[in-house]
């Protein structure tokens, strides 16, 4: 039951100057569902990407860094496909991606190292790649540069609802497109990115600060995000502009430069976001905000011990102000010196704990009150410096077992 | 549905000379039930502790660290409540669990240092002192050298059976006996020991060699189980030697030493895997082997990834040989340069992973016959050096979140 999302309007999806999308149904996992896309991208597109950190990382994202390293960043097209990771296949893993992306680039006349291949589902099984190829065809007859939505949709998993996101600014008198999907529910705690993101743009975009931005944006979004603690071998972000629409940027420090930044970071933190509120039996969105830490890295390891820990994620669910449980994470987050009886834990607005204890004026019916709320605020200040983060979560529920025991079934 | 566990025979449970065990129903949490215990102590017994690294340490457990430093191990008594944690309550709490001491001591005829405290139960809610207090007489009536099993079960949160362990040896001519008791059953990730563990022995040990065992014990038994890598506030294991017995430790080298430790040691393994067993919703146990690491830290990093991914954890849930999730929790796991290609798994028997991929013989019925046990472990053959390590837990069902949903309704 995803929290307050629904599918995108496809009229809200604005096309992107230079991108074109088509899917097919080639039968990956499963008959009849579209479950490959391919992104054609106009010559003269870039695109930088930021990958899983996980070692056991996919084919798909090896041969990914391959090819943005070996073209600079000159990309023509996209392939992504659901139903299989591509993941724990060793070499031979290897060579079905780079097949894949020498058969789409014959296909549409550009070199196989400006194709980018991309593989979500199932880990430790090789992809068919029969029905893969023969699913090329249909996918570029469907292409189109309004096919966003079906997009979004063609690239789920457990995902019950497709994600996407669309800005369109006027910047310096140009009309300048963002437009981008993601997917993603379980296996998520992006450390670089998510399983997929693909965000664009028609602006033209240096390739230097292509790579700054997308590193940013995704730190500010999908790296913030988590479901279950279990950094995908998939995990993949891509930004891309096509310098087909009017805009080109040539600093970082102009006012054009600010403003279609921004536009992407809002898009990016949107569709991550979209992935914690359909994240595998959430019922609820938890924000966790730690205030005043000594470090960056204090600030996180307090958020996603709270954010991981299974006792508060399942006393969200049953909307109980069991809140010790909270305390107790924040404890073992591994500060060393952390000096409990300083710290002030907030829910929404109601005070907490202070002084090592519950707050004098805490009642049991405030905590009631808003963790019966279906988007929650846990604010915890450390009180011993300036760092601040913010980390996204959702709840534990009978549903995420359910899903996760039933998922190859 | 605890694990290949059953209620200890009270007649196995070895009565341990110069220690006496009584409980009462106090009603501290919930009417009717035996939620105190108080343990006595023959004159000369000592103690030695290892507690809880959670920074919000409950109050019991500050008091417990205090008693035994005043006290140079030495101890008359242990007070042991159900029902209320006792943390996250500040200076009040420090002074509840201090009067709990005074008071027992106060009835026992000794010092209020050498009675140690310990609660368990709900966290950010104050002991009802009156009727904690009112139950210590009761308690003491209900004294005998024979109550461990009626001990075991009044520690008992969310656990389903009392866990208890018992030991009877020849050592130099004399019988020596090893009992002890433990409980937990959530929130667990002990980081220095459990929930509550507690093993004495009637030997005489000198307090530098208790203190040597109880830290290695703890290392390689209560620190070696999770459940759900949620750190308590209340961890605490301790180790007694009462002394009242015919043995006297006096070397850490003799023989007779060695024979004690290889008894405690494999009492606390026991009740530690207990636990496990009991783990909320448990209907797996599980072992999981990292060898031929490069470091302790890099062999207890990947089993721990492995133990807390609540992937793995659902697919041994669902028997469902999914273990992909298996190489991906390895890959995350925090080893920077680990050679994926390098490494093996195995499921039991089964060679399941090998070259960075599938291993060519593995057939998923094999994966599919030992997922179905109710026992299973997992070997992670890391092949670059020589550290190892053993973790023990549980899968994750329905009932987990079900249990932790409810648990304070």
């Amino acid at each position: 039951m995803p929290v307050n999302l629904v599918p995108p309007d496809p009229a809200g999806l604005h096309p992107v100057a230079g991108l074109e999308l088509g899917c097919a149904r080639a039968g990956i996992r499963k008959a009849g569902r579209r479950d490959l896309l391919v992104v054609r991208l106009a010559a003269g597109a870039r695109a930088a990407g930021v990958f899983t950190r996980n070692r056991f990382c996919a084919a798909p994202v090896r041969v990914c860094r391959e090819h943005l390293d070996a073209a600079g960043g000159r990309v023509r097209a996209l392939v992504i496909n659901t139903g299989n990771a591509n993941a724990g296949t060793g070499e031979h893993g290897l060579a079905d991606a780079r097949q894949t992306c020498e058969a789409l680039a014959g296909l549409l006349g550009v070199s196989g190292r400006e194709v980018l291949p991309f593989s979500t589902g199932v880990i430790l099984e090789h992809l068919p790649m029969d029905r893969l190829l023969a699913g090329l065809a249909p996918a570029i007859e469907d292409l189109a540069p309004s096919h966003w939505a079906g997009a979004a949709e063609a690239i789920m998993t457990t995902d019950t609802v497709p994600k996407a996101s669309s800005r369109r600014i006027e910047i310096d008198g140009h009309t300048v497109t963002v437009t981008g999907i993601s997917k993603g529910a379980g296996m998520i705690r992006p450390n670089m990115a998510t399983m997929l993101g693909f965000v664009a743009t028609d602006a033209e975009v240096p390739q230097s600060l292509l790579q700054a931005w997308v590193r940013e944006a995704a730190d500010q979004s999908f790296n913030r995000i988590t479901v279950d603690g279990d950094t995908s071998t998939n995990d993949s972000f891509v930004l891309i502009a096509t310098g087909a629409g009017g805009l080109r940027i040539d600093a970082a420090d102009s006012g054009a430069a600010r403003a279609l930044r921004a536009a992407i970071f809002e898009v990016a933190r949107e569709l991550a976001q979209a992935i914690v509120r359909d994240g595998e039996g959430a019922t609820k969105f938890i924000s966790v905000q730690v205030e005043r830490a000594g470090t960056d890295e204090e600030a996180a390891a307090v958020a996603y011990a709270i954010a991981h820990s299974p006792l508060v994620k399942t006393a969200f669910f049953a909307s109980d102000p069991n809140l010790g449980r909270i305390l107790a994470a924040i404890g073992y987050a591994g500060i060393e010196d952390l000096d409990v009886d300083a710290l002030d834990l907030h829910l929404d607005d109601v005070h907490v704990a202070t002084a090592g204890g519950r707050h004098p004026d805490y009642r049991e019916e405030d905590g009631q009150r808003v963790m019966s709320q279906a988007e929650i605020t846990v604010r915890v200040s450390l009180n011993r410096g300036t760092a601040a983060t913010t980390v996204w979560t959702c709840d534990l529920s009978h549903d995420y077992v359910s899903i996760n025991a039933d998922y190859r079934s």
